[in-house]
């Protein structure tokens, strides 16, 4: 699958938890889905001009029905991260995010932690189907022209 | 806050995972009250002869207004842990969960972990104060006649 | 217990993540003790200027012995949290933050989602009661010095 | 990838706690981790006749690398779970898990919820890759002599 990070790459930062890591003194590996979660909802937030909350208030859900992530190198507590998150692929009833993780380190350099991707269907209340709505799919197809 | 155990005392058990665990090798305060949740859940399924989820279906939840735990001592990974549920308090339109959280030691002893309650109000869907179903009412009464 | 919030009190943001939610629609009520950790730690870094972590880089940790939370209004998804944290109790081996969880509105106003509060002992790495490093207790009392 | 579930197949059970679910209803993604955790621990303690405490206490770690999982039928709350886990891949210095997750339907029936895979990598304390126990090595080679 295709990792790479088509522009624009949308980036926002958070803090690990005590509550993120685990006995392994590290950031659990699931937790890492809630960072990509944070990544494509301040993409949509900043980039497509809205929030997911409307999009569901226009009656679609966009499930995630596939992800992935490749650990590189462990976050622990109180580490600052860098969320950078992508918009790889855009469909009429689908889209991918793609998301790198990094590590914010003291002298100004970052390390890469994580990347990964999300796939998610566009669907009614009932489950089907259904295409995006157009104004979000024109936003998005302006924002990425060249690269898909 | 009264946190002994009114009889009957429903008793379930759970295996501690890593993602429940924190970078000081223990489980995660905040993991706790998904125990209660569980300890919460089974009896109301094995002694109130009824689901939560069934008690939704009926138009009526039963949010957390109030929650406290108390910590003796930390639960590690794949600890086995037993989870005694008591219904403390039942109004009719509010109850209140006390729970104690015990390790199962090798030697067939156990130690106790965490005590504390959960308070719950009865509304509907609205968010108005509901009384609770009258037949689960009559099932929890019979249940905990002498001691509310 | 006394919930009130001593000054100076710290104040800190987050948005609810999908992961946060429960199927009720709100967020789910152990993880308001994730935004108490949130605020707490942000408390220490600004105003004990020390971070959870150089405490711990010292050879102590900072369990936390009992929590509490009342919960007045349910948080929503991507809803703005403002966490208000205060340090409510200072002793040689323990010490209590209180906390109070407000929604910003749209409006410029805010609702009041849930207070309460943590108790943390002071502990070695065996677990045996250590005073709060010197430095610590200087910088907090200061902070705090009319309160307490 | 392949996602095939070579014999033998380990089953066990866990019911969907509302803490797992979130605001569309349904389990959230990140938390089939969990359950995927879940199926390796236990397939590792009847399977391969040890915990992974116990490989812990060797000194030796087992950090996923790498995690996939296709999303099929959303679980909801209080939904019955069976987790299955099979060993896909054994190296000396890796290994990798697949799974799959099914609800249990009320007639007896059972629907494919998720299918997914957790590559893990065998590192000592300080991350160094490091193989196998041979006794934990032979173990699951005669488990899997067939398929790898």
């Amino acid at each position: 699958m295709n990792l790479s990070m088509p522009e624009p790459v949308h980036t926002t930062s958070c803090r690990v938890l005590y509550g993120d890591t685990d006995a392994a003194g590290i950031v659990y590996y699931a937790n890492y889905l809630r960072y990509f979660e944070r990544g494509r909802t301040e993409y949509m937030r900043d980039l497509a001009l809205t929030s997911y909350r409307e999009i569901e208030g226009q009656g679609l859900v966009l499930p995630v029905i596939e992800c992935y992530s490749r650990y590189k190198a462990p976050a622990a507590y109180d580490d600052l991260l860098t969320i950078e998150t992508s918009l790889a692929e855009l469909k009429n009833v689908s889209c991918r995010f793609n998301y790198r993780i990094y590590r914010k380190d003291g002298d100004g350099s970052r390390t890469m932690l994580a990347k990964g991707y999300t796939v998610h269907a566009s669907v009614d209340r009932n489950g089907r189907l259904t295409r995006l709505p157009p104004q979000l799919l024109v936003t998005l197809k302006q924002n990425i022209t060249v690269h898909i």
